[in-house]
């Protein structure tokens, strides 16, 4: 009974089916006619007109939509657990040939203006210090925390004050839709680039990066071929990306997998360290009671020394998800 | 009836049947258990112990590779109709910190020991001139035009002479081990890394990058990750592969693809530019002489102005290849 | 009697004198009182406003200048024997990231509309390959010839029109305006940023980079300081500059050495490879002749088997000058 | 009267001496005969065989010695107010092609073994995390703290151990020396790289890079060729370093600035932040309080919101230096 991640889970049905449809010989790279609905779909689901490219990972997303704001010699502002610092292997400096990421405070993942303004304001206008041209939040947080619109909104004011790009990295953006409950374009009201999740909400190979502004989207287009994420038979990513949007699945996936988190989250009571808002739970739990866990046959991630993650994905089963409650209450 | 290219063709059936097998969650990224068999798979396919790493592109295969033998510094001897040097929008550039590709001549895209000493051996090792660090072959050359096992071995033992690390860029490897029928390891005996190619084959959306230096595998992983090109449900690609390599699909539909371009280049006679080695026909041919064959129906790119480039897939279908073979006669 | 190179020759007088005066401390960096005057400098002496960084070599203010124009994913058109290509150890690659270099053909290095449109209008604007984002000249070029006012004129509009920004690789321009006998501003009219050579004609250990355009200067600025280039005691390289700019030192300096080289011209006839316009002598010359010119105490390089290359600094002894021309007209 | 720093101070006698002295022509670049000298001086200086090469800045100095020993997808691990980290304006990040800074802590900027394996302990071995390939200290510190040579034994000795080069930022390596009278070597020992500076201790534009394996200097070679740091006439930046070596100029000039700095220490009394080492003199001051400082007509930093940093040079006048002593005892 897995709980380490949603990253690995099986595929949805619909995506399967879209895939297969796909097959047949089709113009190559993202000139097919998949690919050329992709703007449309995404602009109908956000309420706002825009570009969408698919590429294969989040990381490739992240990277891509930040070379669209932050030159060589700038800096992108997130928060110090934010997966591009953490788990990347360094992949922005790859991608941003050298950019540092400005490392900002916040609990549960989450920056806020003052905590970002904490790191840029004292940066002197000189050339001896890195200039930030670029926030990244990564929404749901790391944590699994969601950012609320308005918190969305207040970060994009002071992004746009400030002169920088605003990225989302929406790695989970379905599962904080999911907890909103609001139309998608408000969990992402001002941000200039989102990379939305599809893989672990149930997709099996494709991501896709969703330009707000078109020039930006052409120049990502040049660095996508360069970064050896255009593949030829690009049909097949466009078509999972289509299946998850039609009919919602994305949606009704993430929801799934918040329903079965939440259901843990009752159970974790107030060993929760941080609050239930997506597919996550960090939950205290000493080393005797995480043995005790596995040795009832649930997969988890140690968290630290004194803490466990549990992640529950789009397709988690009803009574697995029952039983680790029960496991969890039971400790 | 499409002859355009084979990078968007339709995916072969056990393929498919790979993926959907894969489907029940496994381990992230490459440790799950179809990874896991990669190694052996190509150690015993090739006759020499080495590592396969998968990814989605040739592109991203090519430099990965380049990049364990290039460093920032240096320079990579390819030819100058290379794919790395003609179509990766600076691929090597992005993933080699800026090394500069040297560019060799050769007929039908193929070096030679000479015309490789012919642009190696005038640098002066000094400061001032870009180092050559790696040697990059292409087989099946982009003219469609295969290496002979003892060419590669002069070519091997010229890198080898002269301190350089030695890449064969194999996205039609397939084609071309079809052509020599020869185990495949002889098609690439000496090379340090080889981008053996799938997609154009067959495949879907991996490709493997094989290192016959374990250090070089060790260094690349870290590498691929940083690049975005770790996918989370990388069972899937290794489906693929294995899939291909099981009861040796992949040279089965090389061998289709190339005798369908065989039965074209037969049709073609003295119009050929090139010898038909693989699943490549360039062929002369005026504006009228195209313009008849598209009202026909027929599918294909211009090359230059006199010319047209035709590509047979894996699964051309026979009476397509005849009817154009026909046409073709009949110019 | 050395004829090796002007790149290592004595430094002028003037600029002792210079360096000596701007001993005392006075502000780090660029803010210092001298280096504040290079902007009104430069705009005095070429005639349009522009801005002025010194950095310690042509390499770097050439580099740093490319940076201003083109992307990571872009291409610099410049000639096939540019010194940017041949004699920077791919220094290029580094600064702009992977850039490519497109090279373009042209007697005595000079590239023309017509070859500059030979190498960009094949490209095609898809993103598989690189396209052209700047075009760099060398002024005078690597061959010692000088493009004319008009030359460099066309060559401007051509930018202007294929959206290319335009850079001049002035090691040797002084030279190239002292052969003109025109405004400075007219021999790099055009031009979005010139790299002003200074170390070739008598300077120490300064160049200048000249941007036309403020919000380019404003960016390198910071690339400067990244790459090591700005020099806390940078008030010894604008003295450095602005002894060299007083009096026009520069133009006389470049004056004796055009002289020389014309002398030497003069006694080479036939055997000239290329027009002397500058300080560079490029002529024909079998082993035998070589061997014998160095039998007589002269000191140059060969270049190639069949000929020499003799370089005159703006200190050229007259009697060392005719003693050489007379040599080889003895030859 | 300035303290704000020591590195825009005037030059020593001796510098000029031998700047006019070299102005002769020699080889170019580094191929001179003082360039020659500067393997041997450095060798007998230190104790150890090793290569020295010269270039214009501290920057370029440190990111050509990390270059050595940190690969692209690698991480440095150095102090979080490492002059590398915050005032280089992403210069590691450039040179490094994107290697990360893994920030560690520790008093007065100086890490320890403690603070080094904090931070490289919990990096997990696999692809996702980036891993440490050097370590680099600052000798003195950003503080004007010195490492103890058994100190720095302990740092070599770790370093060895985790598999890390060992670099050593010496910008204010002599005012080490000079504090710690002893042996050169014994500041350094262990170390892999080291950034010999003089610009601060009365140089001009010249600091040495020290590599203790000639196969790192072999390479870095050309990368400082690479980045524009190979200066034509090489042979001034050689005479200044060796007219500074030359009869300790180095050490006296140390000396003299850190005797300036323990005065006025000793003025500060409990008001120092930091231990006084070097040159370098932190203490808590209020806003009025250098304000009054000022109106004296004392030049120095604010450093944060309650402190002042003063920077005695190499040849801070006596005169000044008590002025400023009774002024701080005063306040």
């Amino acid at each position: 009974m897995q709980f380490l991640s949603d990253n690995a889970a099986a595929v949805h049905p619909a995506v399967w089916k879209a895939m297969m449809a796909a097959d047949a010989a089709d113009a190559p790279y993202d000139n097919d006619a998949l690919s050329r609905e992709l703007d449309s779909a995404f602009s109908a689901l956000l309420g706002r007109e825009c570009a969408a490219l698919w590429v294969a990972t989040g990381t490739a997303a992240n990277c891509l939509a930040l070379a669209s704001m932050a030159q060589p010699h700038g800096g992108v502002v997130c928060h110090r657990e934010a997966h591009i610092e953490m788990d990347e292997a360094g992949a922005p400096g790859f991608y941003l040939h050298g950019a540092k990421l400005l490392l900002a405070d916040g609990a549960s993942a989450k920056v806020t203006p003052e905590s970002v303004a904490a790191v840029i304001d004292p940066i002197r206008d000189d050339v001896h210090q890195v200039q930030p041209h670029a926030l990244s939040i990564t929404q749901a947080s790391e944590y699994g925390c969601v950012y609320r619109p308005r918190e969305v909104a207040e970060l994009a004011t002071l992004a746009r004050e400030r002169g920088l790009g605003f990225h989302m990295d929406g790695a989970r953006f379905a599962n904080a839709v999911a907890f909103l409950d609001c139309a998608p374009g408000e969990a992402c009201a001002g941000v200039d680039a989102l990379s939305f999740g599809f893989v672990k909400n149930g997709g099996l190979g494709a991501e896709a990066i969703v330009f707000f502004d078109p020039e930006a989207a052409r120049m990502i287009r040049y660095r996508r071929k360069r970064a050896g994420h255009l593949q030829s038979k690009g049909r097949f990513l466009a078509a999972q990306i289509l299946a998850m949007l039609e009919n919602d699945v994305w949606l009704s996936n993430a929801r799934a997998a918040n329903a079965a988190a939440t259901e843990i989250a009752r159970a974790a009571g107030d060993r929760l360290l941080h609050p239930v808002e997506a597919n996550e739970v960090f939950l205290s739990c000493t080393i005797a009671e995480r043995e005790a866990l596995r040795t009832q046959g649930f997969g988890f991630y140690d968290w630290g020394t004194d803490a466990a993650r549990l992640v529950t994905a789009w397709n988690a089963q009803d009574e697995h998800v029952s039983a680790l409650a029960q496991a969890i209450a039971g400790l």
